[in-house]
């Protein structure tokens, strides 16, 4: 058999935390509800994380989590993302991270973000529906973009606010395309590559509609900051 | 055999300049130089109008046109776009069309659509070069912008200028992607979809490089201006 | 926090109606039904437009709607398109804008450019049905056809409509691609490259079911016909 | 060993004739000159058939083919579309297959329609340059359109016209989508789309500029024409 | 108004049987179902046909003609497919026209074009589940395949059953891709490029699931054969 | 009539086993309850094979499945993929086939190829859960998966497992992309098409969840090495 | 540093070999053509292979080899596929590997199949032009195809070979889908759907144009029936 | 006239370094070589940056650019990548950036990754050739890799190493899929696709071949953890 704890349809990695950071996240599509809690038990019991996050739960899986760990540990979930946090998170910083979002249609991911942030230990801002046809929103509220060691930008349709940030900050802009909008948006597509083929320079991009990993590779980038980095100037790393 | 003057390969439409307010003009791609001139002439002769556009003209097409015209009527060449007017318009108005393009890369399209202005008798204005990665650009020339009946907005990449343009006049904008960009812009893609998803409201788009197609339907908004529209308020139409 | 008036959720943007010449239009879709009543009552207190227009609308949507306003403004829905419109616009113009849809399975389309004209204070006029396979329907009706400063045609399957009646009339067209179709229409996409590819000269193309946006873009080029133009030779503008 | 003549490289079909009607041609991209050349003098001397046609041959292989046939065989070559007849076809039908194109860029293709009816003893008759946006044109033709028992119809960009002429006429229509077009066209991919959506009932599509394959079809049809039918009201078949 | 009857929505095309040999079939799907009712009703009573044909009907269509016609007129409903044909066809010909398809699960498609032939008075026979995987049920069947002017062939997943059949057959052969598969059949896109791209001469091809085009393209064949041709030598056309 | 037993809708090809080793399998999408337990009827009562698979049944079929055998038959059904197996069959090997999936949302493909692998007689094995963002799990049990003779490996999202197998074995690797992942995966797109473009050698890829044809390939393998060959060499064969 | 011996550009993978069955195989495509012939050196000296495969070498390269290893070792070119050899492989088996191709179009990938099997130390044997559009040719040659433990079928167009022989022969497929054709076939896309959606249970596919990936599989196949299984009932593995 | 210096083609954004820390990059593409003198002529004079970087460059304006800077200015042109620096960057950090490549074939994208850190002062750290069909090549250079704040992964074909390599480290993986490939790879698509969906947590990736893209990613990290971080915990920013 193989190394390492595992039930009979998962090898859960407890390794993941010393590797990278932040233990394993579950990804619950296509799980069955009592194979999410059961992850989630293992990932908490082996300690690996103070808390344990899961994304893209539907009714029946967040239903399950309730029923699992309801009065035992905190549960928070996401009602419009389905993501769930049980337990608490250690807070690593209170730096914002701003999570601006062009319409209130692209919500629902931003709420992902959000709870992905907390999940790690870092305080998410959002600034909502502030999108590029009508500047004056995004520019009424530069100072608190501004105020990020890095920025995520969540929008659908052509994408284009990460664009028009990108030109105004000196911080990583983390893209997330969301599949709001019809027709020749195709479920995303259309954002997805107006933010890959973005004017503005240093604009990184995730799959579409996800919000977990920009949220992770905004903590991967704060927690860089906090740790002074890998330097030889200054001895650390 | 069929109505009309017409030679071996092709049907010219003499008709028309009175069913749409302009005649034929000739897409030369795919036609043999002397198919291009053999049409220009027959345009010319029949007098349908007094100068003739041809456009996508390879350095064979426009050496023969030079050939055929040089001496005998006016001729201007676009260097970038191929495009070939034979004759002069007659100017129908000296309102501007703004024709705004993102970035100098763009600049073979927008002289088409600037040649296809002059051709059909209204003036093309470019502001160049102010794409949303700079946003002080565009804002800074908003007077100017504003200053048209319409607004042509040529950008290839993510396509965003039109949202932002959108969102900051109250005149139609027209949109024209190019095919500026790489690797996931897939040929002009990208801008194309960005457009046709932009979340400012009554933009309209043209294919992938049609300076063209833009350039007509800005003029056919100018001539409905020019004409007072057919409104049975004011009697005219 | 951020100027202006703004809710948790979302950041109206009152300004427009100066900027575009329109109020903010609601779209509706992936936004609660609380959110979609909230952000039509803030446009209508603050008074940017004596109507407030709303697009695809779901039933609770819908329902809600018809519960905040019933008894207390006019309503009007939409039931093909769940377009809704509460209060009352200002007639602008009583100039017909011809709606042009090549078959019955368009109308729902078709139904929301009629109401955005209608919220946007100009008269929509619909002409059905007449499809490119039975050309005569066309053809007998070019006198509606002509009667207007632009014409909105919507088709579905190949999209051939607009080139046919873009070679007929001397006004802009605007196509509206719809989703009609079954197999290789691929939502629309057939349509949508159809009418991009047009050989009609002048032809534009909104997205795939966008009859709001092929609405609002034939209201501006309306508006720019009252408006008399930008034009130098008659000092307006 | 397998049955039948062959070469290192091929495995002629000499039985085609007798199973579908007329031997096999030689579709001459990706093949060496010589292996062309090989193959044409390999169906010529088993005379499964008086003649041969090779398609889409480069200049190589044309040269190659007319060193090898120059002044033993008849041979014509089709210069736009690199088709090549070697012998004399024998003459099955004087009915003329109506070919109709919508634009001069459309010959290439309509040449290789041509030269195929020709090499299987059928008479081609062109239409050309009758595209929709000027409807006068082809309604114009309509007598010399309905001479046929069946229609080819040739058309890049939107690929309308196959809609058209399939709601006027009361035979078969093939429509040939071509590369004409540029950006969106995405090298025929919209007149493909828009033949295979085609409002018009009845309407059968071949391959992006497949000339050969529509004649080829066309001439079935001719062929099941001339024998009357295997119907056993007139008990032939 | 326009020419001819025509209700609120629709614009009937009662001409068309003249020009096109058949009346208009009505294309259910994005109709209301009084809507489907009343145009049939049109139909039946201009007597441009004794029988109308409807496709794809959903449940609540069907419904609404069996109440409409029931008791008044003979009515024969697809269940797979949802065809509904009211009144009684005038037969034209009993010459069979072979239905070829590849697996059971293409029944749904063949049905339609069965039904289809019924309505327009030709004969349809099905030769069902004989796809390239086990060749020797399809050269078991050659005599039936080979028994018609022309063929139909079904097939979804590679669609390679057209390009056997093309092989073996002197007749036009109608290629109708399904969409039967999963994954990267992309809903029938696999079977439909696979046809366009047949190694066999002259197969055409119809839209995916479109057993409705294919019938009436082969109708149109065989109403050509039965016409004896507008062929000079026989002097009829 | 044709050869051999068949029903009204079915020809079933018993001759298959003899030619390729097992049975006809039934592919049960699109299929009618009772035909897929006649059709399974059938193929039981003719021999040819001990055991029948059925494969993407849903409930309906699942259940009629087992009215029909239960009693009569064992029968297994994959609660996750709807595969059935009817009968018992004949063990072949008992050499472990490794099923190595990325995730455990891939389960329910490995299942269909677990099952797949039973009914044609040899023995799968699972290696779940082993994706490569954590490398010690599959380099852990690096001697399970070289225990076969031929590795079937699944996954969704990026498919890079095969790529990391296939660099680890000296055995042929059999990728099956899945479907699972989100937005820009397109349904399987991309683990397909990473797997087609997989920088190890000689990994070969079925369709997008298609377990049931990478076991049927797993199994044609093992057969080949229990047969010792067609091999000049030990003149077997 | 890194561990073993690497030049600047490259880290060659000198274990593979022992972990795969063989070395590793240089994709000249992107390289620099004096990159090539150091990485054959050092692959040569090291001594892991006998000989050395490079792929996809171009004019250049191929020059560079040929200066580089001519007289000094034996050096095969594959002309059509860019295919070279260097130094003399271990034969490890006399039983032919079957290359079955569907036209001569299709011989240049045919060709890598063929030159990898060789530097591999298997026997390839070509069965060429034997399409599906005339079925007598690969029906009369079964014999050879069933003589192989496995089959590479090598097709372009629409790939529907592979279907064909997978429903013949009892042993494992290997599909390579060409590039052969043009218009839809979309680079190959066309032949690889078609193979990926193959109705022949077992046939699994590479990448377009990918012969080098099929020959290794096949011999990898081959290995393993050579070895005679990693099989608990005979001992071995 | 606009604000600022600006030639005719180009609108100059000198602003850009206060707004972004770094001056406007020069994208060659589609411009004239003159253009591209000019524009880096303005861009030093103008003293905005002690260097300036254009990209892309053909051999043409790499020519253009040497003759007007040769002798004046230090010039560093990338042989492979057309990447081209004028003027010293002043060194911010010696922390190197690790640039993981997948194979030699990505070497040039991963030149215009060196040569744009280079460009903005830092220092590209460079480990090529250690793609994950051979993991022990990465798993020996995990020290190497683990070195930097973030790490660059350049990769061709399927995408993997991104994936591998997000699961080993505990910084920001910033992905660049590459051209390289052939077939199915669709020019990156297959590299592009795989990187977003990867199953390691926080990998953000780039456009195809964006090497300048993924470094001035790179580089803003580096320049956050430099700056220390906005951090109210520390009171900076």
């Amino acid at each position: 058999m193989q190394e390492g704890s595992s039930s009979d349809f998962a090898t859960v990695d407890h390794d993941r935390a010393a590797r990278c950071g932040h233990g394993e996240v579950i990804y619950a599509a296509g799980k069955l509800p009592h194979e999410v809690v059961a992850i989630a038990q293992e990932l908490l019991e082996r300690g690996s994380s103070p808390c344990v996050l899961a994304t893209r739960c539907d009714d029946a899986q967040v239903a399950a989590m309730r029923e699992a760990f309801d009065g035992k540990q905190p549960i928070e979930v996401g009602e419009r993302c389905g993501a769930v946090i049980v337990g608490t998170a250690e807070s690593k910083s209170t730096t914002p991270i701003p999570i601006v979002t062009a319409g209130t249609s692209d919500l629902k991911v931003a709420e992902e973000v959000a709870l992905t942030c907390k999940a790690l230990g870092f305080e998410p801002y959002p600034i909502n529906d502030v999108g590029v046809a009508g500047l004056h929103r995004i520019m009424g509220r530069l100072d608190e973009v501004r105020a990020g060691n890095c920025v995520v930008v969540v929008a659908g349709m052509e994408g284009a606010l990460p664009s028009v940030v990108g030109g105004l900050v000196d911080v990583p802009v983390i893209a997330v395309p969301t599949s709001v909008g019809y027709g020749a948006s195709f479920g995303g597509l259309s954002a997805l590559l107006g933010m890959l083929n973005s004017c503005a320079s240093g604009v990184t991009v995730v799959n579409i509609d996800n919000g977990f990993g920009a949220a992770y590779a905004a903590c991967q980038i704060e927690r860089a900051v906090l740790r002074g980095g890998r330097n030889p100037e200054n001895g650390s790393g």
